[in-house]
Parts: structure tokens; C-alpha cells; sequence
């Protein structure tokens, strides 16, 4: 197969031409013929080639362009809220990226996912095949009720649905919920995909400042009298990007304002198993009156193998299977049948275990080597990815992203977490990305322009 | 682990309760130690048991309900574009779903699906865990431009983005494309999803009505002039839900009324592999101007591993990398990686041989019976899953349907197709899902009742 492909590729054969019979090439590579059968036949299948019976193979056309690269990072791309992701996901393997929010696939639960994968090779043909169920995988909401158990929420398995991932769970919830020109309220700073999906949403933004606590709750109880917001999206766990964890003091008077206020919170928990110690979830607090949960595994087990869930009020979830049908379909059952096989094998709480203290080394690490150059967290991480960090001198990190990514190299500037745009010297620092030498050689240098 | 499952089932053990300890259970049951350990680690990893470090194994409380069972067949259920959906993918293994449209799993090519995933459990660590790249894993899509050239479309690879099914790359030329209020074309009757999802847009929805040759050209002329449409969403290869075929006069003089109306045309190429001849593409002829051309793998390869694609124009494809991105943040890359992996496996091209056959036959069985108790094709289906017959003697299909649902039954009656509610005595059978005496006996009965 290689040699057809490298004749084309080098145009010695091009669209058109006819291939070698098999006899004949058979004879020439000295190979059986049913070798030279089989590969015609997947050419055949990829498309490269076509067969026309009675006369033999030819090769397709018109032909692919020599460079199928995706589009990697762009100097020119505004620092918007797609600025990081796009860079990020389009990155090839020499780029660099402290600045994306996932975990190298190295550190993922590697062997509890190929294990899952061969066990899912001899399950059922309707585990391969077929729609999922509209909630989705009943043993895996049973899982994920317990586990919500654990954290103090009360949540049924018919009170869950199982999503593509956390990001469309949240918007299922904003098509369900919200209208264009609604208000949500977000933390600020906050992940930057909450504006896009808002923004595509066309909901009115409003940002209420986070401390190292949660959120400010005058600016919150002020930000709801002056608005009227419909939502308020936050993270539980850790937040994004300060890595700070809300209070229960904190927790319990954002209840008090959102009930005043018949206020929806969205709570995200997708870094639940980042925790050392488990910070409050307002879903506990409230029961799931007020307080949606919505989570996924794309953090800690698979960004690969899509799975995600919303626990919510019944009658909203009956109302979700609806839009979910609508728009999607059957959810994706092969991912679902992939993170419960992961999750209920023994290994997946062990490697979690070891990821924990990996990454506190990291941060300590990375928190270190940052210091050195000046660049100090806004808190001190507890757990998680993430170092918050202010840069010294009054240095804009946008032009720093700029000069960065120029050497191959994606950051994350504040200020694309930031609505009110007060973050202009801080920089997001994922410490599982960030433990290259030549990270800290090109800040240096840039920071000395 | 079972034993234990059943003691709680049981309530002889309940939350709180203390387990047995690690050697006195395994000397009851004659096993290992480690035996009982691993047993007892997994039961902690799905959360039925919890561990106190020191103290032993508890119960996990509380419990979860007796009854887990998903939702099944609801008889009170309104006949709405939900009807057919909400009841077959719920269904469990009793329940016969000839108003289904997917294929019984053990139809699908399960052997090259197990294939692939072994083979998957040993690709590399990113495949497995990584987020997909914005447009999509590279050698798919340019598989997916192959197989597009053969069929006369030109589809550079860079110009196809991929999904995470057919009906999502619907929602998001929608959300690029259409306003609430907008006017969509659809045929009638057709797929009862589009109604679900362009309701979920708030689009006002004109059907136009389809001949054995395609969409009514005059009328389709006429419905151009009088609401403006922005869009029409239709089917090539196979029309669902009449099974018929677009001829080329047809394309040729929509494509022509198309251009003066400025429509753009979404053609949703799903059916492509059922085919014996390849009917025309709107998006063959057109270009990918005006035509946006999508499909997915769902209805012959797996609807469990997700992926589809559309294929547009290339500013049109950068606008809904953003949204994808926002929306769903990456792409299921483990869905694309399976999907790639099935199809360049020269076992798919046979299969897909011996499926067709296999309908072809299914299709003159099930036409034979049905004729035997009056029920007649509208046209006679070429290719495909789907007979769409009328009933005798003006039967509604929707009270016929209802009955059946009290036996296990799952039928699609005509007006779930029909905006216009005009296919009040036609029932869409799936050739497939038919092939159950105990259907023509409870058919017979409901029809004589």
C-alpha cells in the first residue's frame, strides 16, 4: 500500500493511470497475490484508488493536495474568546501549550482506557450499534447519582441525562432556559468558552468579580437588583482560571440572594476529581431546586470519548430529553459505555490518587520557576491545574501571548477570561503544560524585550 | 460482587451496614483473598460500597430505587414529531419497532466495529484522550472528499468539517443560517426530526409536497414566491420517508429556482451507503454554492460512535468551527477515529454489498405481507430501509398506531411526517424491524378491530 501511495504522492502514477495487475505486481515484490488482493482491495476502501471490473484498478481522482495540514496557530487571530481554544486545539506536537486547559494525554488513565476499549471490543452488538437511551446509560447514571451522593447531592438516576459533553450540557440548559437578550451573570474572571457559547446565545454578559472565596457577594446582590439576570454560570470544585474554591459562608449567602431573586445557577463541576478535599456544591445546598449540576470526564478521564450530564428538576429534564432528540438525536452511547467501563474499574481511583500529587508537584514546580521571573499567583492552588498568575512591571499579557506564539508557543492572557477586560497582567498557566525548559527561556526573552 | 449487589437488592444489607470483612468472606466462599479485595475496590469505584480507612467496608447510602428502568412506550404520549423517537429509543428488547429508522444492531458491520476497537485500544495516547482538532481528524475528512469526488461533489478536505452526528450538523447551519421567524422548505411528508429541530430554532416551517421524482416543482416555485424561504433541508439518495429518488430533471430545475430565490439548500446525504445507483446531488450539481452538503455514519456503520460532516462553503466552515467550538468545545475525536477506522477496512465495502442484498430482500417479503392485509407502497423502493404505504379502507394510521403501542408495538404513523397533516392513512414500515410475524398478527387484529 505504501509504495501505490508514494507513487502517487511522488506523481510517477497520476489520476487516471492504470495500476499494475496483481500477477504482476505480485511477481515483482515477490509477494502472494492475495497480498497484493488485500491491498488493492483497502486502496480501494480509502478511496485512493477505484476498481473497474473487467479492465483493473485506476487510480482516483482528482487528487488530495500535497498538504492536508490542519490550520495551525495564527499570528493574526484577535485575542478573543476563541483565541486560546483555536490555538490550542489546532496545536501540532512541537507547539507548546501552558495556556489550554486540558492534561497531556500521557497523564490521562491510559491503561483503564485501553482496557475499557477491549473490553467494549466483545460487548453486545447494540452497545456498538445502536441510538443510546434518551437519559442514557442507566448503570452510569446509577454511578454518577452515587457519586453525587458522596457530595452531598440528591439526585435520582431519572433525574440525569447524559450528554455529548459538559459544554453542550450547559447549552441544552441556555436553549431551555434562556432568550436572546436575557441576562446571565458569570464570574469574572471566568473560562473563556462561557462567553463564546453566551455570545452565540446572544445573552446580555454580566460579570461579577471573584475573590479568593467565590464571588463577591455584595457586587452579586447589586449585579442582581441592577440586571435582573435569568442564569449565573460558575464552576464548583476549583474555579476557572483563579484555582480558588468557594466558601460555604460564600455558598450559602449566593442561595439566599439567588432565591430572592428566582435566580437559575448552572454549577459546572468538571474538575470534581482534581479535589484533595471536597469544596461545598451549591446543588447540595439547595437540592436541586434552584441549582442545576452539570459535569463531564473530558478533564480527567477522556476529551476523546465524549460523555457529559446535567442533574437537574425533573420537569426540565423531561423538557431537555425533548431539545436533546431535536438537535442531536440519540446521545453518544459508545462514550458513555467508555467512562462508565473506565470509572468502575478499580485502577481509574488509584490513577486519580497519583494524578492528584503529579500535579501538586507540578504546581509547586511551575509555581517556582514563575516566581523567579517575577510572575506570583493571584492564590495559592490548592489542587487542580491552574496558576493565576499577575506578571510583573505592568506587562500586557496579550503582547506577550503575541511575542509567544510567534515561537511556537500558546499562552493564555487574561483578559480572555475577563469581561470587564481587568485582567490585562495576568496570564492562566496550566502546570501540567508547563514543565518544558523552553517555556521559561521564551518568557524570559520576551518579558526583556 | 454479585453476591453483594444481591444482599443490598435483597436488603439484607442496607446503607450503613458493615460488609463482611476481606478474610472472613473469603474463607465463606472459598476464594482469595485478592479475589475479595478486587471485588470489593470495584463495588468502592461504582460507589454501592464505601471504604473507612481502619474500620472496614460500608453499605453506601442511600439507596438507589428498586426500579431503574428507563422510560419505556408511554400510551398517553401526544402523536407529535417526538411520537416515533422518544418511543423507539426507549423500547427494550420486547418491544418491536417497525416505525424505527435504524437497522437492528446485529445488521450493522459488528465485525469490523470490534476490529476497530481493538485496534483503537492500542493507537496512541492522544487519540484516546485527547480533544479532536477544530475541522476534524485529517484523514477521515479526506476520506470523506474521496468518497464525495466519486459521487461528483468537489469537496476539498479543508472544506468539510466533522461532527458529532448528521442531525447536529443540521442544528449548526441552523444556528449559522436561520433567525427565529425564518421561513425553512421542507418536503412532504419528511423526517420528523427536521419539524423537532426547526421548531427548537422557531423557524416557520412551509412543506412543499414530493412526487416519486422529487420535490412538486411548481409548487416548490410557488412556495419560494410567496414565503421567501431561507433555507430547504431535504434528502438526497433516499427520500425519508417514501423511499423515493430524485431524478436529475428535478435537481436540475430546483437548483434553477433556488439561484433566483437566493436559497440555500442543505442536502442531508445519510442514505448514501444503501444505495444500489447513485441517485443525483443537488451539491454535484451546484458546486457547494448554494448547496450545503452533510451526512453521518449513524444509519450504516454505528449510531453508538458518532460522527457526521458537513461540507459548505469555506467561509461558511471557519463561522461554524467558532460555534462548534463554543458549543460543544471539541469535536468526539474517538467517534471519527472508530468511524475512520471501519471504512478504510476493506470489510466495510463487502458489508455494505451484502446489507444491500439483505434489504432488497427484507424489502420484498415485507412488501408481500403487507400487501396480503392491503397496505400498498406509494412508490416501490429502489434501495433503502423504508416501505411507506397507505392503508385500506381509510384507516387512521395514528389510531392504528396507538392500539399497537398497548401491544408492544412501535409504529410510524404518516402525519409525524406530514406538516400539512395529509398522510393520515400512510405508515412509514422499516423493512428491517419487520421481519416478526407477531407484526402482521396484531396488524391484522388492530386493522379488523
Amino acid at each position: 500500500m505504501e509504495l501505490i501511495r508514494g507513487r502517487i504522492a511522488g506523481r510517477s502514477l497520476t489520476s487516471g493511470d492504470r495500476l499494475p495487475s496483481i500477477r504482476s505486481l505480485a511477481g515483482s515484490l515477490q509477494l502472494s497475490a492475495s497480498t497484493i488482493v488485500e491491498a488493492y482491495e483497502r486502496l480501494v476502501a480509502e478511496g485512493v484508488i477505484v476498481s473497474r471490473p473487467g479492465s483493473g484498478f485506476y487510480v482516483a481522482g482528482p487528487l488530495a493536495p500535497l498538504s492536508m495540514a490542519e490550520i495551525g496557530p495564527r499570528l493574526d487571530r484577535a485575542v478573543d474568546p476563541f483565541w486560546v481554544s483555536r490555538q490550542s486545539l489546532a496545536a501540532e506536537g512541537a507547539v507548546l501549550k501552558p495556556g489550554c486547559g486540558w492534561l497531556p494525554a500521557d497523564w490521562m488513565p491510559q491503561s483503564g482506557l485501553r482496557r475499557a476499549l477491549r473490553h467494549l471490543a466483545r460487548a453486545d452488538d447494540a452497545d456498538l450499534a445502536d441510538y443510546g437511551t434518551p437519559l442514557g446509560l442507566p448503570p452510569l447514571r446509577q454511578l454518577l447519582a452515587r457519586r453525587m451522593a458522596e457530595r452531598g447531592i440528591d439526585a435520582a438516576p431519572e433525574r440525569i441525562l447524559l450528554t455529548e459533553s459538559g459544554t453542550q450540557a450547559i447549552d441544552l440548559l441556555c436553549r431551555l432556559l434562556i432568550e436572546p437578550g436575557d441576562t446571565v451573570l458569570v464570574d469574572d474572571p471566568c473560562y473563556f468558552n462561557f462567553h463564546a457559547l453566551l455570545r452565540a446565545h446572544r445573552a446580555r454578559i454580566v460579570g461579577v468579580p471573584y475573590t479568593p472565596h467565590g464571588p463577591d457577594v455584595e457586587r452579586f446582590g447589586a449585579a442582581l437588583a441592577e440586571h435582573r439576570p435569568r442564569l449565573y454560570i460558575t464552576n464548583s470544585a476549583l474555579q476557572n482560571p483563579t484555582g480558588a474554591v468557594l466558601s460555604p459562608v460564600v455558598a450559602h449567602r449566593i442561595l439566599k440572594l439567588a432565591d430572592q431573586a428566582a435566580l437559575t445557577i448552572i454549577e459546572d463541576d468538571i474538575f470534581a476529581d482534581f479535589e484533595h478535599t471536597p469544596a461545598p456544591r451549591l446543588a447540595a445546598f439547595d437540592g436541586l431546586e434552584r441549582v442545576v449540576h452539570i459535569g463531564s470526564f473530558s478533564k480527567t478521564l477522556s476529551a476523546s470519548a465524549r460523555c457529559g450530564f446535567i442533574a437537574a428538576r425533573g420537569e426540565w429534564i423531561e423538557a431537555l430529553v425533548d431539545l436533546k432528540i431535536a438537535t442531536s438525536f440519540g446521545g453518544g452511547r459508545l462514550g458513555a459505555e467508555l467512562v462508565y467501563g473506565v470509572l468502575r474499574d478499580g485502577g481509574y481511583r488509584k490513577h486519580m490518587d497519583g494524578l492528584r500529587q503529579r500535579l501538586a508537584r507540578a504546581r509547586t514546580e511551575v509555581g517556582a520557576r514563575l516566581k523567579q521571573l517575577g510572575i506570583v499567583p493571584w492564590v495559592e492552588p490548592q489542587a487542580g491545574m491552574f496558576l493565576w498568575c499577575r506578571l510583573p512591571d505592568d506587562l500586557d499579557a496579550a503582547d506577550i501571548a503575541r511575542e509567544a506564539l510567534g515561537q511556537n508557543i500558546v499562552l493564555a492572557p487574561g483578559n480572555v477570561f475577563s469581561l470587564s477586560q481587568s485582567a490585562r497582567g495576568f496570564m492562566r498557566f496550566n502546570a501540567a503544560q508547563s514543565l518544558d525548559d523552553r517555556l521559561f527561556d521564551v518568557l524570559w526573552a520576551v518579558m526583556h524585550r
